[in-house]
């Protein structure tokens, strides 16, 4: 084989949310009758998203994040029920409700103490950071957790047409949403966000920002602007955050991001330069972190109490290939 | 260096529309004191997007695609005007004009026989397919022509709320959009596609869509969708249009493409599978390719005169690696 297929492992197939599994039968989008039919089927499922958190049923000692459409219907009404896919002679979809359900916030920037109580009602809410950071299910319902959480949010930040500010209309099994009035169609949103592990081959460049838990350092990242390649997108950011010089720039796995509807690029970044210049309007702190020191914040042993990205976040799987490579 | 650098060529560097130059100044964006000062410096240039195309001055035997803002402003009112960036001391802008600029459009699928005419006012609008693949500016430019072109047919698109239906008003040097009714902030979108060569090593499976020209195959291409990472797209748009399972996949490189704003994710990837069966609803027709058949459509000399995509498309480059490697 050609020496593109030297790499023997695929990040992406690791990272957290990437564990997609249903055949999303694009092709049968827009066939209504299909719809119909596989939305009344028994067999079928649907995941519940009241506002941006998947809701849970409490079954016995387990929780369950799939209801069939009685059991969801039963709840309240549904919008937004969008066809994700079928496996194994099963179809899923996802919908948004409104609910009183019992909600579980994580707060910003870690889960300590955090524990989702029992709900009264045998529903509660949980926000999928904490679904994915407690293990609440499953790589592959976190897969498809996340497709149905940027779709549901998609459609609910997109009643209105940008082109004419007309009502727009849920089509083909919830993948387009159309304007009745100018005739515009519009799909589902997906950011590129490009986020590096910047390295001088003895140590990395890592930053923080105010919004961060107190002494976690990251990988740097930004959105990719019209215009620009991958390459380049790191080397701009890299540039605008920390005044390091980016040369040669590695793609080395992707991740779907739902918080929103990012698609993470994950890159290594060769540095040019070693002096940071911290750009403060992005960035509360940005330095250089030995491999000892990296290891060090993974093992929670770092003597100033830093710490690093969690394994849930892309970040972790970067700077892990570089501790090991 | 660690073995990701190793790749030796950055592919996304050779690809069209990538050649962006500019110190894009996006910490100063929301300054707007400091955009004023810039569009009012006499220095300070904008490139102007008639439709979606871009202007040309005459100027002599030349055509020049800059125009100072006094110059634009004498054709008529500039909408949704852009920051673009700076180099070496200049700035440079993006605008919307209405026009009754002479129009030069490429005919879909080729440019055999196209010659911009030469306009009596003076000033011409040519699509920027046709200027890249006329090579009527340098690289640079073309990048800084993609750059405006994806920005200013968002705000075109963009002109109302798609969370209330309201208007918005361009912000942020034209980075931005917001609702005064809702408070909604809108960036610019930027749609990741994924296009890719699929090969078992001795042949490699290319498709035609009905549009395009005669003889013409290229690699498949689809969106990314919310939920997948770039493999599980390449593997999802490869099963769906051809039937043909994938195992690895591996990235070579990206290209904004702004038709009218994408960024192309260039892969390689491995067929697991030999039997083709075409999804008539994406595609005309699907089949392998030898490396034999693919040099001869890339030198127009194949016996029932196939052809291969030209050099301002990704999949050239892909088709190129591929060939040689």
């Amino acid at each position: 084989m050609p020496s593109f297929f030297d790499r023997s492992f695929e990040l992406s197939a690791r990272t957290t949310f990437s564990g997609a599994f249903l055949d999303r039968l694009s092709e049968r989008r827009d066939d209504s009758e299909f719809f119909r039919d596989l939305r009344a089927h028994p067999a079928s499922r649907v995941v519940l998203m009241s506002e941006d958190a998947p809701l849970f049923a409490s079954r016995g000692d387990e929780r369950d994040v799939f209801f069939s459409f009685a059991e969801a219907e039963s709840f309240g009404p549904l919008e937004d029920v969008i066809l994700l896919g079928r496996s194994q002679e099963r179809a899923y979809f996802a919908a948004h409700i409104q609910t009183n359900a019992d909600t579980n916030h994580r707060s910003e920037g870690g889960t300590r103490g955090f524990s989702p109580a029992p709900s009264s009602k045998g529903v509660e809410s949980v926000d999928l950071r904490s679904v994915a950071l407690l293990g609440l299910v499953h790589s592959e319902a976190l897969g498809l957790l996340a497709q149905a959480k940027s779709l549901v949010y998609w459609h609910r930040r997109h009643r209105f047409c940008a082109n004419c500010g007309g009502p727009t209309a849920s089509a083909a099994s919830g993948w387009r949403r159309e304007c009745a009035s100018c005739g515009a169609l519009h799909f589902p949103r997906t950011d590129p966000v490009v986020i590096m592990v910047t390295t001088d081959g003895e140590s990395c460049l890592l930053g923080r920002q105010a919004r961060f838990a107190p002494g976690m350092f990251s990988a740097l990242a930004g959105f990719v602007e019209p215009g620009e390649t991958i390459e380049n997108a790191v080397r701009r950011e890299v540039r605008e955050e920390t005044g390091i010089r980016v040369g040669r720039v590695a793609y080395l796995g992707s991740q779907p991001w739902p918080f929103p509807c990012s698609l993470m690029l994950g890159c290594m970044a060769e540095a040019l330069s070693r002096e940071v210049f911290v750009d403060r309007a992005e960035l509360e702190d940005a330095r250089w972190f030995t491999r000892a020191e990296l290891s060090a914040m993974f093992a929670q042993t770092h003597p100033d109490g830093l710490r690093a990205p969690n394994s849930i976040a892309i970040a972790h799987r970067l700077l892990q290939v570089w501790l090991e490579g």
